[in-house]
């Protein structure tokens, strides 16, 4: 869980964070998010400026409207259907803005980072899982109930393999963190001795994606066919937001980006592939610049949007 | 080509037709245009009614700042690149307003037609192609350059079968008429004798889609299997549309969709296992009931709805 204080100009003032596997349960993380909060105050404090609010971002779909976390989300069962705008915005007494992280992420970029100025941007974010979010007509679109932009979950193949929803062939169940370590595993377990089993010294649970890069790099051909199905099935996401949505940028971001061109560079010439070329032409293809601090940013960014739409009660 | 006078209540007061065999080509094509708008200043004078202006949705990209049409338009070749809306209120001195048809189409479900009112909306147009278009956070998507909506080039099969436009797996190479059609057309010459034969009277090129649809009502094996493989696709992106836009509606129009609950059961059925479940739920899945005057209606919808924004020249 991390933290930061925020400028206008998207400067980071202050940065907390508590490990994942420091975070409590159920009540517990409440207390983390309490207590991190209370830091942030103390650090504008020091810095002797206003705290405006709070932007939160979580990992899964939010009702705007009520602050309140939608059924899907995955890594803290806790806060399933809780409220938690409105929880903590009793406790702390300060405008708080709830979303899906991924969609802080998406106003991150268009409030700080490349996409500035633009009215019409798409980001993937690709970690263990992917998400997605869609700024549209210089509007955020969150959709009847907080499901816009969930990219990782597009069909792109028919027929395609079983994913965690209960749907096939997802985009996430080619090209997340998550799917290229399992695939990498599997196949390393199962053909010709690979680099892969090298670098991972022997123990398949140390292949995460940034092993499968790394070995892909070097020309190990079982994480060169891993990495090229992910690469392709990106770029046909990729493609299918500027057929759909004709986003002057995509913007592609989370850990698995971090791969750089290995990546992006097979990304692109699948997403040209597959996208109309007069559409294709028009959007740029960028990776994040924005970092570590992206979440931080994406969740300050939230708030300001929030706050510049004059939905944000209280926030003067 | 059809053109008609309609009110703001969505009357149609009068309504003039070109066949398209009687269409001229390039040059002629657009004297039909001003002799159909022509009729219709006179329609107009005649029931004693000011004609605010024009709308027209074109087969093809449009962008809407120029009225410019793209590079992609299929039927009319003639108008690829024309400024057809700057050209046609520079000869008929009133108010144009041009986009793609498909998003007129979208317009006047949203104005006229079962989606009135709601803030997100998504329409398939299932005729000889499929077309698309989205209306979120209550604003129509057109994106950078026209191309906003195109949900029949959107791949829903990584390696599947090649489209006219140069990509792979697109939802139309699936489910559009034309498609159906040449589908059981193929299997029908290669297959056991099927319904399809007799149906065609032993001509094949009589085989289109409701040919299709009418075999697989009465249980003919070959109409069968295209319908299956049509309804999933569709399903498909009905699910896409849902999962990456969370729209409250999804309008179902265009020729192929007048199959009725033979198509729309099993698409939704479809739509249900691809989609999040919180999602489906949320969303409305209909047919288009504005039948035969969709495309005037939606044309009117398009010029209402730009004047409403104040962006029309000359309305006043």
């Amino acid at each position: 869980m991390a933290a930061g204080l925020v400028d206008a100009a998207g400067g980071v003032r202050s940065f907390r964070a508590v490990p994942t596997d420091r975070l409590g349960r159920g009540d517990g993380v409440l207390r983390n998010l309490v207590d991190v909060v209370t830091g942030l105050k103390d650090d504008a404090r020091r810095v002797n400026e206003p705290l405006l609010g709070i932007g939160i971002g979580v990992p899964g779909a939010v009702d705007i409207d009520t602050g309140t976390i939608g059924e899907d989300i995955q890594n803290i069962p806790e806060f399933r259907c809780l409220a938690l705008g409105r929880v903590l915005h009793e406790r702390m007494g300060i405008p708080i803005v709830l979303d899906n992280d991924v969609n802080a992420l998406t106003m991150g970029e268009w409030v700080f980072g490349q996409a500035r100025g633009l009215r019409h941007v798409a980001m993937i974010a690709v970690g263990t899982s992917i998400g997605g979010g869609l700024i549209l007509n210089g509007t955020l679109v969150r959709g009847a109930s907080g499901y816009g932009g969930e990219i990782g979950h597009i069909t792109v193949d028919l027929d395609g393999p079983g994913c965690f929803c209960g749907s096939r062939g997802c985009l996430r169940v080619f090209a997340s963190g998550a799917e290229i370590a399992r695939q990498a595993v599997a196949l390393a377990q199962t053909n010709q001795p690979s680099l892969l089993t090298e670098l991972a010294k022997g123990q398949p649970d140390r292949i995460d994606a940034p092993l499968v890069f790394a070995a892909a790099s070097k020309g190990d051909p079982v994480a060169l066919s891993v990495l090229a199905k992910a690469a392709q099935a990106l770029g046909a996401g990729v493609a299918n937001l500027i057929n759909l949505c004709n986003p002057e940028m995509v913007v592609l971001g989370g850990g698995v980006m971090e791969a750089g061109e290995v990546l992006m560079e097979p990304v692109i010439r699948w997403a040209r592939f597959y996208a109309f070329e007069a559409a294709f032409d028009r959007t740029q293809i960028v990776r994040s610049t924005l970092s570590k601090a992206s979440g931080v940013l994406g969740a300050a960014a939230l708030f300001l949007y929030e706050r510049n739409r004059g939905t944000v009660a209280g926030s003067g």
